[in-house]
């Protein structure tokens, strides 16, 4: 069958020929329809993230992906059911945050995610998985499924957030995403149906896709180059709630003074290093007097997967159309890897989905 | 009555003659017992927090007070019930915060603190306080009922750290808790009944009273000087919870990177300005990639008191002896605000606690 892997050190996505898999005890086969194409898959690609399963010398890429059941091998699924496989498998031995349903919290090491590090990913076509790692996807969402896996990354961090202000009595009103990128705008959109006022930075001039899509949302576009993030409480609002998205190492720092007070910043780029300057003593300070939190938040369970599917369901048609840049068949897969100011969302199709 | 004050400018306690008060409806009268001296009244002392109330030239001094009911005043209380008084007073005017029960969340500005900024406190031989704002103890805590609010700021700190990991499955096994001082030695007495292992970081060499009682504690010193904070997970472990009671604005961020996987960093200290180089791209990608939480954490409310009650009465008598350096009676009041390395915790003594 045909799949789209990335060989050790080519640094480009190619087409490959590999065996269908055939699923072991408790897993399903799955056909895939569609896999989206994310930051990672980039940094996969270029080498400076993730590897190859051991032993190989080549790895399948995409862990965004949605199918239908074709062989449902004795699980309790049924041929023909639309889902979306989760990311993370489990180490060789046993490991108490699978055991638990919470791989999301598996330490670095102990963990193996499809498509990214030691584990083969989704772009091809045919998968298999656990059944116990596939969440069902209503078929009218068959098209976006793809666009599961990012809204359950949002899901975990918003559900940690929320986490650390149930001490008390939070009563958030405003939310500002930091980043106009895919998971930026899908987040944003799932922020508008929560919070009273939304914001999202980015550093883009207009004229610019996403900054349509931001306004069109009722959100309220802020240009970093006129107004970075210190500048946000005195232009804007202190924002109770900031989702940062950007990978960019100086927003955390700047966004714990930004945040208005009993504010939670929940932190999900993974930048390099980088040194620089901070005023320690008054973001200390200001964390402290005014009760703020941080948290920092990476990958999904199913439970946050099946949050996910709900509201993929409940953002609309034409918020998703504008998101999704272009659906690229085998043929030229390649343009889905291409990546400039036009481009918000991409993803492959393998398969195309009819009801039964 | 006699008072225990500081006149705006003088930067020194003083003795001071003030009609005692009457109790306004909803208020009860009480007889103070001891009031406890933390380096907060130092700082206010100083003028370099807090402040007098509107108006006046002068503040009462003391918020960690404990003191027996003289005059119930239709109160639910009855006299002779031994009470500690929590410490915010709300403004004027209407107060969501206030009428949730929540003080500690209110934003600066919207509290006055009793013995800290814009009223009175508990070093006087009598205090009024509302009923609702006075918390119970048990007649045989009477005498080290004025660790009841330092306590109370612990339990508000551990309550809002374990929030933030409450989303999961969350299974602590060590505590570090940086800074010997008074509060230190007390959340370390607690963490010691709640985690397998525990630490204490401080900058002290031996002989020192509080390595001696970190020691029969059952928890193990760490010296700064010898083990910086960064060199705790290869020297010891990396801990799960990180509780910052130094005020030393660079601890946080050292903190966020030494904590384990998962874990949650409760910072309480409040430096003043400091501008320092961090590995800030590091310190982001770590707190993502673990999932780390950092919470800020300020004051107590009524709940944490009572929690902080049942906690005083859980530490042996002969931690509480150890910790207490000295109770001081009025004719020697300035020695409670002597502050050298042999004091850990001095109190003052306004009268005696007989049991009716």
């Amino acid at each position: 069958m045909k799949a789209i892997g990335v060989r050790d050190g080519a640094e480009q996505a190619e087409l490959m020929e590999i065996p269908k898999p055939d699923p072991e005890a408790g897993e399903a086969l799955v056909r895939t329809l569609r896999v989206g194409v994310d930051g990672t898959d980039h940094e996969v690609i270029a080498g400076s993230h993730g590897g190859s399963p051991e032993g190989e010398d080549f790895l399948v890429l995409g862990h965004e992906a949605v199918g239908v059941v074709e062989d449902p091998n004795d699980t309790d699924l049924e041929a023909g059911d639309v889902v979306v496989p989760t990311v993370r498998r489990p180490p060789n031995g046993p490991n108490r945050y699978f055991e638990n349903d919470e791989p999301d919290m598996a330490p670095e090491g102990q963990y193996y995610e499809r498509g990214i590090v030691g584990a083969h990913g989704f772009m091809a076509e045919y998968f298999t998985s656990p059944a116990s790692k596939l969440v069902a996807v209503p078929p009218e969402l068959a098209a976006y499924g793809f666009l599961v896996e990012p809204i359950s990354i949002t899901e975990k961090a918003v559900e940690h957030a929320e986490a650390s202000r149930s001490a008390f009595e939070w009563a958030p009103e405003s939310a500002l995403v930091l980043g106009n990128g895919s998971l930026g705008l899908l987040t944003l959109a799932m922020f508008e149906q929560r919070f009273e006022r939304t914001y999202c930075l980015g550093r883009r001039e207009r004229p610019d896709p996403t900054i349509d899509i931001i306004e069109s949302l009722g959100s309220t576009y802020i240009n970093s180059n006129d107004t970075p993030v210190p500048e946000i409480p005195d232009v804007y609002e202190a924002p109770d709630l900031i989702y940062e998205a950007t990978g960019y190492a100086k927003h955390p720092f700047e966004a714990i003074e930004a945040l208005a007070p009993n504010g939670v910043l929940a932190a999900l780029g993974v930048p390099g290093d980088w040194t620089f300057e901070i005023n320690g003593g008054r973001l200390h300070r200001e964390l402290v007097l005014h009760n703020k939190a941080v948290i920092g938040s990476v990958n999904s369970n199913v439970g946050q997967f099946e949050a996910a599917v709900e509201s993929l369901g409940s953002l609309s048609e034409g918020f998703l159309e504008s998101l999704v840049t272009g659906i690229y068949g085998l043929d030229e897969f390649a343009a889905a890897f291409d990546d400039d100011d036009t481009t918000i969302k991409n993803a492959v199709q393998f398969s195309t989905y009819e009801k039964r």
